[in-house]
């Protein structure tokens, strides 16, 4: 099966013709028409993990594998996939794709894109009438953002057997609603879709994304060979103080949450000025309870994501957060809870080395990029030979309503995995 | 009319035999009964103003006051009155209440004692048979807490003309609605109360409070006669920085609205560390949007209490709060918007002896008190004499579920109370 397999690192004349067929109009019109569920007044997409929109936007998917004969069929953590037969149906799939979840206020490119762009190479591909060899599956992984079930990338890691289906299954969201419960809702939904079996090893992982940073707009390339993904760990800090009346606790008896909270993310932030440019530092939520003006607060809950290239550093920086928290605690009770520790990557030269000559075949400017944001292909790295394509975001902007990225680079980005698909399906 | 008014400063006989009068089981029963609308899991009170438990807390304190032949009023602002008339009904007033609105994790004292301390003050005086000379009213202010809608004490400012009705009434909670929307169901449901005109100058007013302090309970005292309150400035911060990606925007070029708010929170925390012991600040509520872990927050909005006996010192801090948020702002926008300035106060002093002599003259353990927590009665203040009497908070909690008063205290305070109106109202 996928041991067998031998990555080939240069696409076929065929496999570039396929490319060359790609609608960059189908993939454009597509890709709006997806942003229609959870849109939003601004122009962007909230559509979180698991909710009513998720399921529509699920649906719309599946109708249009339904109309390229795509055999549907979902996981029990409810990755979504649209198969392509291969001649030989029993070997290994090649898999593309990525996520149709968003952030609150996300915008309408990123994860949809990969998804979309994996369907548009089907179609190409299936328009130059290339019989693959082996499956080609499009893959939609469940709750990769993380916002409103934490943490994330879900369904690509309970794939790949790094996480627990059980351990998953049991975080709640903000509303104590379990991710057991809120899929229930979604497989009740998709009743008709054929379940399969969780895991497997696939040929390989491709997985089309937005750059979600600046640097091919800057060098005014449509394509990022990503050579790897940036080291990340996630926190959860809580802190317990004491309530009391904000007129009559005299200052220096009180055990104020939200003063140790403050003084625990100036220290991290001071931390990570010191470490100089390489270390990224996010506290992106931050709740209080009870939150009242009057009221001194009892307890504070809030995020860390720390972020490195390099694996030392990030090491030591996460262990640096732990006791930070510890010594700003101000008499509170302060609970640091880890929840990820994903170190840096690089992915394996071959898939690198076929993303750039696909690009040279097709005459699409590209260049080697690193990945600051974290993806699904992180987790499929450790399973099977997995590479990324970026294409540019405007501004560096992404997990944001202003998220934008031209159709050209677009179609450029589709076109180019396109050209890896065929030549992996056919290989 | 209140000019023609002097202060007794020592109570009658018939007044202190009123007092003794006073039934603490059925004060504590009505109490119980009143925390019921409202009543939290814990054992506390979520009655925030203009809600359903609001609502429903005041239909029962008028069915309590027609029980005793009250005449329930209310005038544009929601404040609700009960009217014992007086043998010269066209005098002014003595009016006796709090307020029954509560935190939203609050106890089932603070505010409720003080309205129903005056409803019992004046069955003591009935089954005494005193008939007052001018009229007495129970009041119970709107929303004094200012949890649900900010600023705090509405009520008691629209009545002294300290804030304008309408500004008032355009206020918003955190949902949108605003205050003239929540007041107009509360009229509606009370559509068969009559109205009366907003304003007007009592000849006294008189506010029995729980102390939501350590000192009597240290002390051993079942009465405090409050001597002043603490100058109190509030304001409101906004941040509003740049949201963006938590993994793909350099550190160097973020505006991060928690990072900045936290150094603000720190800065002044500093500032007021510096002080020494006597100023008090609090952050009780801060809101960061769109509070996702993995983006960089676009906008925080904090609030900052800050409290001092001293006047001077107090302007000197709340003026620090704006240099010190503009010289912390990353990068981000800042504005702090002041929302009251309360100048410390003393309460004058004939009401003070009358409410010491009061406690004297029943034998009850009193001794002079001052409010950190800020109270309608600041108001009112600038209006008519003004006292309060407090009464112990067990571990000088309040603001809190776990808020605690023992029953013989509140009854001692209520003795107080009764004594002090029955004076007021036969002088």
């Amino acid at each position: 099966m996928a041991g067998d397999f031998v990555l080939p690192q240069r696409p076929g004349a065929a496999a570039v013709a396929a490319a060359e067929g790609v609608d960059g109009d189908r993939l454009w019109a597509r890709l709006m028409e997806m942003a229609a569920h959870g849109a939003t007044e601004a122009g962007g997409v909230n559509r979180q993990a698991l909710s009513d929109a998720d399921i529509a936007a699920r649906a719309l998917l599946r109708s249009w594998g339904a109309e390229l004969g795509l055999e549907a069929s979902v996981d029990t953590i409810g990755n979504l996939f649209l198969r392509l037969p291969g001649k030989d149906d029993g070997a290994a799939p090649v898999l593309s794709g990525s996520h149709l979840d968003s952030q609150p206020t996300g915008g309408k490119f990123d994860g949809a894109y990969g998804v979309l762009a994996a369907l548009e190479a089907v179609e190409a591909m299936q328009g130059a009438g290339i019989e693959p060899a082996r499956p080609i599956e499009i893959v939609a992984w469940t709750n990769e953002e993380g916002s409103r079930f934490s943490p994330g990338m879900m369904g690509s890691t309970v794939f790949t057997g790094a996480r627990e289906l059980d351990t998953v299954l049991a975080a709640r969201d903000g509303e104590g609603t379990t991710v057991g419960a809120a899929l229930a809702r979604v497989l009740d939904a998709e009743g008709d879709v054929p379940k399969r079996q969780l895991g497997g090893r696939p040929a390989a992982f491709v997985e089309a994304h937005i750059e979600q940073g600046p640097v091919l707009e800057a060098a005014g390339k449509s394509v990022g060979v990503v050579t790897g993904i940036e080291g990340k760990r996630v926190f959860r800090v809580t802190v317990i103080g004491k309530m009391g009346h904000a007129g009559t606790v005299p200052q220096g008896e009180r055990q104020d949450a939200v003063i140790a909270a403050a003084a625990m993310v100036t220290a991290i932030g001071d931390a990570v000025a010191a470490d100089g440019r390489g270390a990224k530092f996010t506290v992106g939520m931050f709740n209080v309870h009870p939150n009242a003006p009057s009221v001194i607060p009892a307890k504070v809950h809030f995020s860390v994501d720390m972020r490195h290239a390099d694996a030392v550093k990030l090491s030591a920086l996460g262990d640096g957060i732990v006791r930070l928290c510890g010594e700003n605690g101000m008499g509170c009770e302060v609970d640091v809870n880890e929840l990820s520790h994903d170190a840096p990557l690089d992915f394996c030269q071959p898939m690198r080395s076929l993303i750039g000559a696909g690009s040279g075949a097709l005459a699409i400017p590209s260049m080697d990029v690193f990945s600051g944001a974290g993806h699904d292909a992180r987790h499929l790295h450790y399973l099977c030979p997995t590479g990324m394509i970026f294409v540019p975001s405007r501004g560096g902007i992404s997990h944001s309503e202003d998220e934008w990225t031209e159709p050209g680079h677009l179609a450029d980005g589709a076109r180019v995995l396109t050209a890896v698909l065929a030549t992996l399906a056919t290989a």
